[in-house]
């Protein structure tokens, strides 16, 4: 099947199943706020790859769905507590407003622990048979030892020297540890054996280094319509980037060796893995 | 057994288990922030009663403690995220500075952030046979349907009119949703059964809304020391609180009538239910 058809095919499921994710019985406006984050304009590229990863070796069930809507709502959650004004006082995400300026600070923290919270209770609740192993790798990526701990680094290092192993685990922790989740999440779900998640690892790692380094080289060059957010922004703030420690042509250099490390990583899914080769090399494309 | 003698020895067992809770691997400062609040000084009475209510019906066990420690890293965040400038904007708990005030406020929303997130995957990693029932049944009383939500009730309706049952689902959203956590969450570890389990949520119920009237009358009189907090604020800012609603003395007989409906809940429990019972009565004590 072609690239963008069953992309826009597996979103439009994403797309149907968030969109009833959070309960009708959930108080106003925490409701609201959390509906907010979770229905903004977003490629849904996690839960993308949660259902392709698992698709890779088992076909697609209504069980799994309930994983990729919750690494959504991790992802959503992450995004409206980064945007804080505590933490990087943004006021535009995906073209609209955050959630703290249209529902005020104190809701908007509330979304945000709602949402982590309504993500584990939707893992908790699955009647998967591998369910606690899926949601406890999920959960390890997401918490102090993936996403939050590389958040933390990223806080505490901003306007600091430059120091290229620093770089490369807050970025491992803020990128590539969620698309860990979601593919060896999937792959889990999937009854993957343990050289498998060993590859889906690998490729994950690749694919989150290589967007963080694409990620800041276009924040240097890119204007705002094909970023999504206001360009230039990291180096006014002396956020912590790759082209900053090495240099732009290394750094051009070094996003298309990690896209290479995830392509080669999925040898052993063979022809099951176009979807995710294709994923790798598509955000390539946007620095060439 | 002497019940100060027992609830020293439980909570000393608890404060060891907190102690080594924050994992060394995790990133500073996000660790020393996390371990702030988790040690931060406290009654212990959330996990102290999941262990509790677990050897109700169950011999003490290594492998329960740990869903125990998560209920505390669940508590503990929700005060790291209410004391925040954006929320009640304290800046002293329990004697000590807040969070945000000893690692500034990025650090203190990441901080919280992470031991939500710990605490599940400290559940999720649990071998025990009732692992996946239990956490989801703490997830849930954490979560937008009960802590979580009934602080978005306080959140929305600070300094608006007082209505008696928006402050009652906001109050057993605020505290008696943890209480059942501990009880419940326990209760299942060890295997209860469904009439079992009714009336632990029931007496989680009666105890939290009793504490819940207690705390708001100890807040018109009390001193700040048998506080640990400022009293008069709840007024001051316009809190939803069960005196303001229902009159004083109105207040003091309903803290009586739901301690009284908490007792009455244990009776299935009998002589088993002493330490439960204990901690119901002398809770009330605090206002006669």
């Amino acid at each position: 099947m072609n690239y963008d058809v069953q992309a826009a095919e597996c979103r439009q499921r994403i797309e149907a199943a968030l969109k009833t994710a959070i309960p009708a019985t959930v108080v106003e406006p925490l409701r609201g706020a959390m509906e907010y984050a979770l229905l903004a304009p977003g490629k849904r590229l996690r839960p993308m790859l949660l259902l392709e990863a698992h698709g890779m070796l088992s076909p697609a069930g209504n069980d799994v769905m309930d994983f990729a809507v919750a690494l959504e709502m991790i992802h959503a959650y992450s995004l409206v507590h980064d945007d804080l004004p505590a933490m990087d006082n943004d006021v535009l995400r995906r073209g609209q407003p955050t959630c703290h300026v249209a529902y005020g600070e104190a809701m908007a923290i509330l979304a945000g622990d709602g949402l982590l919270n309504l993500a584990h209770e939707l893992m908790l609740a699955s009647a998967h048979p591998r369910a606690l192993r899926a949601a406890h790798e999920i959960s390890a990526c997401a918490g102090v030892h993936g996403m939050v701990g590389g958040q933390a680094l990223d806080i505490a290092h901003t306007g600091h020297a430059v120091d290229r192993a620093l770089i490369e685990r807050m970025q491992t922790g803020k990128t590539a540890a969620l698309f860990r989740a979601a593919v060896c999440g999937g792959l889990i779900l999937a009854g993957a054996d343990e050289a498998q998640l060993a590859a889906g690892a690998d490729y994950s790692l690749g694919l989150g280094r290589a967007f963080q380094i694409i990620d800041d080289l276009l924040d240097l060059h890119g204007d705002a319509a094909q970023l999504g957010k206001t360009p230039g922004k990291d180096e006014a703030e002396g956020k912590l980037t790759w082209p900053a420690a090495v240099g732009e042509s290394q750094a051009r250099e070094d996003a298309r060796y990690w896209t290479q490390f995830a392509v080669d990583a999925l040898a052993p899914f063979g022809d099951r893995a176009t979807f995710l080769r294709e994923t790798a090399l598509r955000a390539l494309n946007r620095i060439s």
